[in-house]
């Protein structure tokens, strides 16, 4: 047995509960467990439910402080500088997120920045509030260094993933990607998996390829050592290396640049200060290029040429961003969401640190042979 | 003898004696020249005068209309739409990027989106244009066919560059780059080098790796043939593929879906009307987050803490956007550009035809053996 398929409500509730239990009033803990769990919904395995125990050890170690609330530091009709006082990034971010929508809908576009946040879940949550109200959402973050830029020997910069929204039928274009060829998440997928990972995907502390999750994220947490995951493109200019480098950095221009924040290279989660994590909010109206609806209908039918275009492999879909992620939503609402043992596994050892039954949330489950190391390994 | 050393000043009084002839104002060549000569000037050689024949061939088959002028079609305080009337395309972006220069310092940010133009030379030079008054400039722009997307047999999208710019000491941040692995203009230059191409660049009619330029082009150029170019990230999600795509896709929006105009997907450059490339311009000045000169200086040290990572190759530096093409830029500017016998030859023909004396330009030189092929089969 490697998963359990749990309904959608079972994992809210014992995320609203976990999150209650922690400190958070009941309001945001449902706005956080909303952030998390759409991650489950729209199959991005890596930044759901397997990441509770990043926030569980987090808030253990004071890096997210429970009762801060984001400051407006500098502000025009068009922008807005946030400090986060090192609060919880989703709720912090969704409060951003809603000044960007309000701003753009007074002026036509607006830019609302972030710094001395934590870890926000998936960029792609925050485009999705913007484009859910017929706007344009653009969102990046910056994160600890994971990955390796060009002719670097080091983990340098963030996974800085850039999200973009925008409506058209039948499905949004929803595009939410970390600069690097697989965000951090995925290899802690995989190593929970205990599945090797793509030759194409990381390097050890010798600069070799590495097929083994565990050691990189190992690298990774060692600020002293080599390794890491590579940048979209590779490890070869020749291959587009610089190409994955550049929107890595225009994802961290945005969001630490901006606000006047850490930047991923080691100063973001440095020890012994909060996490510093940065984020970017941009929203634009339609409406300031003409007749909305006229656009989205132009962007609908673009998407679906792009569909129908000739298959290179005929028994599989060409699919526009976010498609996959609408058409799995609406199955694992229905069909329920399977969750990994490992991370079933740390979910009991969540509701036994804070003294919530387990069984009453999960049902009686066998976690004899599961990863336990991960808890404490993989984020100390 | 593969090339010839030519000064800045010679091929500048070419290019604005050619423009000129071409029914250009005085003004108007050396502004198009101006864009030209910069690519060469970065070492990106696929954009600069190697394109001379691109633009030739455009204004003979009237897809290029020399009289057009830029007009506004939809305005507001932070944004414009234009529509070129499918004019030389560095003349209608000069133009779209002083409007939203301007709009930017009088709100805080602008966007000002293009339809119906041409091929507008490199992105980066209209960022450098917000940049070298102090802003963030950001520039998209489609293109003609001739990146396949992820599973996709044909080539459907265009190269779809992002260009992004942000001044910084003692380089500004300068991203310039097409979203697929490489640009056309690339496989140009391997070809009339008589060299073959990457293993990950392209793939031919049936799919498969193709390392020969011309082949690619003209599967390119035919509209009914599979194969191109790879997106950034390849062939496969699993490295990626879905990654350049999406910022493939994300250029194209900011561009052609905001303007109401032609999509790359076959409309660009449809036989029988105008070329409709699209262009975006969007510049964010600074100082909407506070005070600028900080912010320049958050930047710089950032970039100056990557150049000073540990290396992977200690034998060759870390680099950060837009330092090569400085340096280069300094070096070429006193030693002179090397510029590859089958452009020289393409020079020479283009002389011919508009009744200038080439040796005046270029002086005495030797062609024979040279790729005139190129000037028939690339541009049909």
């Amino acid at each position: 047995m490697n998963s359990i398929k749990y309904s959608y409500e079972q994992l809210k509730k014992l995320c609203c509960d976990a999150f209650a239990g922690f400190g958070f009033s009941q309001e945001e803990a449902e706005q956080i467990t909303d952030v998390l769990l759409l991650a489950d919904l729209y199959g991005i395995r890596s930044h759901g439910t397997q990441r509770l125990v990043r926030y569980h050890k987090g808030i253990e170690n004071d890096t997210i402080k429970i009762d801060a609330k984001p400051e407006i530091v500098f502000e025009t009709p068009v922008s807005a500088v946030i400090d986060g006082h090192s609060g919880m990034g989703q709720l912090i971010s969704v409060y951003a997120m809603k000044l960007a929508i309000k701003k753009a809908k007074e002026v036509g576009m607006a830019f609302v920045t972030v710094r001395n946040s934590n870890h926000y879940g998936i960029a792609g949550y925050y485009s999705k509030m913007a484009c859910d109200e017929g706007l344009i959402g653009i969102s990046t973050t910056n994160s600890e260094s994971i990955a390796v830029h060009t002719n670097s020997k080091q983990a340098i910069l963030g996974s800085n993933p850039i999200a973009f929204a925008m409506p058209a039928e039948p499905y949004p274009f929803w595009f939410d990607a970390a600069t690097t060829v697989v965000p951090r998440g995925r290899l802690e997928v995989y190593n929970k998996e205990n599945k090797p990972i793509a030759q194409s995907w990381a390097v050890d502390e010798e600069g070799k390829t590495c097929t083994d999750a565990e050691r990189v994220l190992e690298c990774i947490n060692d600020k002293n050592s080599a390794g890491g995951i590579l940048v979209l493109g590779g490890k070869t200019e020749q291959d587009g290396s610089h190409k994955g480098y550049g929107y890595s950095m225009i994802s961290e221009i945005l969001c630490a640049i901006t606000s006047g924040g850490s930047t991923s290279n080691h100063h973001v989660r440095k020890k012994g200060q909060g996490a510093g994590t940065c984020h970017s909010f941009i929203v634009i109206d339609p409406k300031i290029f003409g007749d909305t609806e006229t656009i989205k209908d132009h962007l609908s039918v673009f998407l679906q040429e792009l569909r129908d275009a000739e298959r290179a492999d005929g028994e599989i879909p060409i699919y526009t961003h976010g498609e996959k992620e609408f058409i799995n939503a609406e199955k694992v609402l229905k069909e329920g969401i399977d969750v990994n043992i490992n991370t079933v596994a740390e979910m009991v050892r969540l509701c036994d640190y804070l003294g919530m039954n387990s069984v009453e949330y999960l049902g009686e489950v066998d976690i004899s042979g599961t990863k336990q190391g991960n808890y404490d390994k993989v984020y100390k």
